[in-house]
């Protein structure tokens, strides 16, 4: 069953500054920046209430991820519900007529296992399940 | 006090279409969607969990909005901060060195008050904050 918002996911250029402004504007405790050298990225979990920022920050030379942030700067790129059965919300998603990009859960950064919904649901706004 | 993450903002091209989309993909009993005349926009919340969707169509020709979902495309274009005194959340922002896009809290389409965060904190992340 899907239990609704879990993260925001951020894309930004650099993830040390991101994590610093953000922290030092509204009082948060800083967290850990892991590094995921195998994808060349950077990763930060901000909880935030009852939902958290995800930031993201690819620093590989022409990653998608590096490119859609040179080209646009940091922008909020999908937004994360929480899934207690992923294959069966895969399953119900796909009877409800959803296409997935990833039929198969994959292992996301932060080592959950994730799977993103095809654009068309939302246009073309990215949405992820993930187990919590 | 700022309380976390209330709601993500989506600018939507056709927001009738968006919503019937994401509720029968997802099983989301249907929301009212809000007209808003004097601002040429059609607003649209959707409860999820902890936190909320926020869809809004502006159906004006030139409005800002219209722009850049001509533009771009449907797309995440902020998220919410929910502020149980937001006049005491901005002045504390900007005792942190926040600048704020609206230094006054202004009504927000849900008749809330609300005032952006001038970008910078996150890059050009827009940033809202706002009245539960």
């Amino acid at each position: 069953m899907i239990k609704g918002i879990g993260h925001i996911g951020i894309f930004v250029s650099d993830i040390a500054a991101a994590v610093e402004s953000l922290c030092k504007t509204f009082d948060l405790e800083t967290p850990a920046i892991q590094d995921v050298p195998e994808r060349s990225m950077k990763i930060a979990v901000i909880p935030w209430g009852a939902a958290a920022l995800e930031l993201v920050e690819d620093y590989s030379d022409d990653g998608a991820v590096a490119r859609m942030v040179k080209e646009r700067g940091s922008f909020i790129h999908h937004f994360c519900l929480l899934s207690d059965n992923i294959e069966i919300d895969i399953t119900n998603l796909q009877s409800n007529g959803a296409q997935m990009a990833q039929p198969e859960p994959v292992l996301g950064l932060r080592g959950k296992r994730t799977a993103f919904i095809q654009s068309g649901v939302l246009d073309n706004v990215p949405i992820e399940l993930s187990e919590p």
